[in-house]
């Protein structure tokens, strides 16, 4: 059966070399209050600074193309950023896009097209309409004159798997085998089919990721590799917060395991905001939810996490969430730019991201370099 | 049956308001030699004419994205086309794109997506692999946001039809009764089914189009509407042209029906060059052809004509062939100036366009306003 694996592809690591970021303009009435103009800023910086390294698409609905050019124009950047006029349902280009895969000997990029159920759906997804998000990736491949392999017999989000390049997934139960996936497969057929459609051996099984999540708990949120063999993991050394549990069992796991190559993983804690970042009823005022939208309640905790970061091509970009965690992000930057050296180390404001529903690495998609055009 | 004549749609006129054109960047080496170079002024002038008018919408393959973000960028155009990245086999945008319709009722806009043979599939078509082609009408409405109408069932392509919004429909013979594309059907089945997807209700068919016309004789080379009740007609009086005894045909038959309303037709008689038009051995030697691809030889004669024009919003775009056809061309401006005096007759250069196969009412297409987003 041809599938990735069978034909040599393989999923890079993130921190690869890049041709590209795709990422999609935020549209989406209940997910940007008050038409994304708060988190506008933190997108453009985004946008700024991925184009400082690599080629960046972005993806726009007809509809909100004439308003997209506009900020472009104002920002600066109309004449650098590709659009890519196309209808979808939100703004997550990690969950919705393709996740791209390289055959090492001939350089080929192609992209694995996954089902998207907005994150569970009947069960417990957050939007009921996600025909054109699911379409997403098929559409990109086309568009772009990327080879497509068909995944659509299997449900999963980019954020829910992170690859080490080198044979090594890495996952968490809570969501890859919650009810609103594939419940029909068991773990072992799971992790049997992530191997097979990005080229790897070895799966290794996060328990949880971070408190409150609303992705079942995507592991792009909780845990990242910085290279092969070295990972970094949110982390509290607060027992009374819920998040605790939920990293010591992260953590005891990872230093359990061994990777695909045989190899203990090195593991940095990376500590999540001191503060609570909460929703508030002025965000809230800002929605319009669709019928069968997933909504929100004031002073419901958000899922701030400083491992949500997207590596381009030489920095690191890292979510900052202000106010009272001023000395958290100040921290994080300053660790980050410890672990990854080689990096520049960019601070993002991200509050008004998570308002959204995720964060800088939801919103991003690598197209790794191979031989091709991009 | 859901069709567009069943949900009240119909085909406005060209003259009529536009949302946008659709346009695509010439890359097929068989069609544009030397890298389509020679062809780019009159490109340009057209993108810059179009734009001053309307939205333009350029189709380009991913793999020439770069290229024609430079050329757009030196034109001073980049900041103000909106680029849309999909593969394609040619640059032909009225015969690949959907022909659009609109329901004057709700003002919606929506495209009808015929099957595209390349002018004639296995029996005469121009080159062998024509999928893109054939998909991007289908890929441009779910991309723009338009709905889509299915006649995947019937082969046309959109320079074979004219509509003057009022019922009544203008082809060819010569093309539509070819033996490349619907041959299983009767002449008056391909009247039923133009009528039914385009919402009109009578179909005027000229016997000829423009002499050596490699699409069968397309009628938009020979014919065109001006407006409801009033046409032009590509024209010769030398009786020693090829031309001559086709035209003459043309004019019988248009003097001896009445359109959808009952209307006699007013035909104005626009000569065609006084000089035939040639491609040359200079033009040969910068094509590079694919297996299956219809060649030329030097000298033969190219279907020039004035009719393959173009309007936009407040203006004619004019093929001029240049050099001895110095005088020809005046009087075609001269001509249409007087007949379209609500106008500005734009002369536009079209040598290098013809070399490619067609002109500039070949490479446009038109989104008729509606209530739409364009």
């Amino acid at each position: 059966m041809r599938n990735p694996e069978h034909d040599g592809y393989y999923m890079p690591g993130e921190f690869a070399p890049h041709a590209a970021t795709v990422m999609i303009f935020p549209e989406r009435p209940g997910s940007w209050p008050y038409g994304a103009a708060p988190a506008m800023p933190s997108f453009v910086k985004i946008w700024e600074s991925i184009l400082a390294d690599e080629l960046l698409y972005l993806v726009v609905s007809p509809e909100k193309l004439g308003a997209c050019r506009e900020i472009l124009r104002n920002a600066g950047l109309l004449d650098r950023v590709t659009l890519l006029t196309i209808p979808q349902n939100d703004a997550w280009a990690r969950d919705t896009c393709p996740t791209f895969v390289v055959q090492p000997e001939t350089g080929d990029v192609a992209g694995v097209d996954w089902r998207f159920n907005a994150w569970g759906g009947e069960v417990d997804g957050l939007y009921a309409d996600y025909a054109e998000d699911n379409a997403l990736a098929s559409v990109l491949c086309h568009n772009l004159g990327y080879g497509r392999f068909d995944a659509q017999d299997f449900v999963l989000e980019g954020g829910s798997v992170h690859s080490d390049g080198e044979g090594t997934l890495l996952v968490t139960e809570a969501c890859l085998l919650s009810e609103g996936r594939n419940p029909s497969l068991s773990r072992a057929q799971i992790g049997e089919r992530l191997c097979r459609y990005l080229g790897a051996e070895k799966v290794l099984w996060l328990p949880r990721g971070i408190y409150n999540d609303e992705t079942n708990e995507h592991v792009d949120n909780v845990c990242a590799f910085l290279r092969p063999g070295e990972a970094v993991l949110a982390w509290t050394d607060d027992k009374t917060d819920p998040q605790y549990a939920m990293s010591a069992a992260d953590l005891a796991y990872l230093e359990s395991v061994t990777d695909a190559k045989g190899r203990r993983l090195t593991v940095h804690k990376l500590p999540v905001p001191a503060h609570p970042v909460c929703i508030t009823q002025h965000d809230l005022d800002g929605f319009t939810f669709a019928p069968g939208e997933d909504e929100r309640e004031a002073g419901e905790r958000l899922a701030a996490s400083y491992v949500n970061f997207y590596f381009t091509n030489h920095s690191v970009l890292l979510p900052q969430f202000g106010g009272e965690n001023a000395q958290s992000d100040a921290l994080a930057v300053k660790l980050m730019q410890q672990w990854c050296p080689e990096r520049k180390v960019i601070p993002v404001p991200a509050r008004e991201l998570i308002v959204g529903g995720g964060n800088i690495h939801c919103l991003t998609q690598q197209i790794p370099a191979g031989k091709t055009h991009a």
